[in-house]
């Protein structure tokens, strides 16, 4: 059983931490080495650059900077934590990856996939996963988890409001139509148990 | 005399700073808005990302996740710094721009001049300066000048060794001579003031 590549994708409050530990401990128990990470951060230097990219107002970064911020600590996090985890046999769970810059931030401030893309490109040589998550939520559940959410400790990524929540969701939807090999859309209104039985599904030809 | 965007390169102890705080007082003293500034630096988000670059070991960052930082402390400077000053008519005067991300980086690592200015077009709109001055020494007046320079102060871009200086060189004199508009080689062996006097000949035109 070799290592694979994976990310959990979506909107806020839709479960993707929770399923993260979830499936860390499934793949655990089955002997494999886990390296469970997120984005922006994952290596020394990125979560440098992620102090730099979640404190501070709003207005901080312009659209440009950021993106190239953004670049820099997936190009450490690449070089430094997933390469050599997948070099070694290691799965990578990876909590956000290079999609959720191209739904935040493609196509806002001037800003283009091809972008985003480009920058990848050069930074990580467009490292992809092998299987993204995309976790989905009805617009009723997503209101709930939001609201139930505390709102003291959002940084200036967080809790934008609630027609923001509604284009990056389709802006998700959007990106794993248009690569169905890579995706799999995960209805996450269930129990989380259930979501991590179908997320362990997909992966079920990996696990052999 | 509206105000102009000039840079100063040219590789360690060329006297680079000492002629800008030079060129900053005659052109205060000529009535013109000076901007001195700086690069990795010059806006308050653009000094955070330069204390990322300028600290910690040698190794910390990798050749693209650095290239990226600077584009990305650059495009800050840009945005923040030296398009509204030029926009007001000041004119700013910046020790080190692109051109050294060009020369210390292009063709080093794997990154070409090609990928350097792909970041500046997406960071910064490619702006270039309207003249740089590549202060150049002798072999000999360099090599005097870098002994005498405090090695406690030194951090992780400073005092390789004198072959890479060197190259350095000769990757600036490349530059300028691809572009001969915008750039003036000044010979830097002389004393500072004949220095000084020799760049503000060349700028002359725009301070009538």
């Amino acid at each position: 059983m070799s290592g694979r590549f994976i990310t959990l994708e979506g909107g806020e409050g839709v479960g993707k931490s929770t399923q993260l530990r979830a499936l860390a401990a499934a793949l655990t128990a089955r002997g494999a080495e886990v390296v469970a990470t997120r984005e922006p951060g994952g290596s020394a230097g990125a979560e440098a650059i992620r102090a730099l990219l979640m404190e501070g107002a709003d207005d901080r970064w312009d659209a440009r900077s950021e993106a190239l911020l953004f670049a820099a600590a997936r190009a450490d996090h690449v070089a430094r934590t997933i390469r050599p985890a997948l070099a070694r046999g290691a799965w990578v769970l990876c909590d956000r990856f290079v999609d959720s810059s191209r739904a935040y931030q493609g196509g806002g401030g001037g800003i283009t996939d091809a972008d985003i893309m480009a920058l990848h490109a050069f930074g990580s040589e467009g490292l992809l996963p092998d299987r993204s998550f995309l976790l989905t939520l009805s617009a009723e559940a997503a209101a709930r988890r939001l609201a139930r959410r505390d709102t003291a400790g959002t940084d200036r990524m967080g809790s934008k409001p609630g027609d923001y929540q509604m284009r990056l969701a389709a802006r998700f939807a959007e990106l794993a139509a248009a690569e169905p090999a890579r995706w799999r859309v995960i209805d996450a209104d269930a129990d989380a148990e259930t979501v991590t039985a179908a997320i362990l599904a997909e992966l079920d030809p990996w696990l052999r």
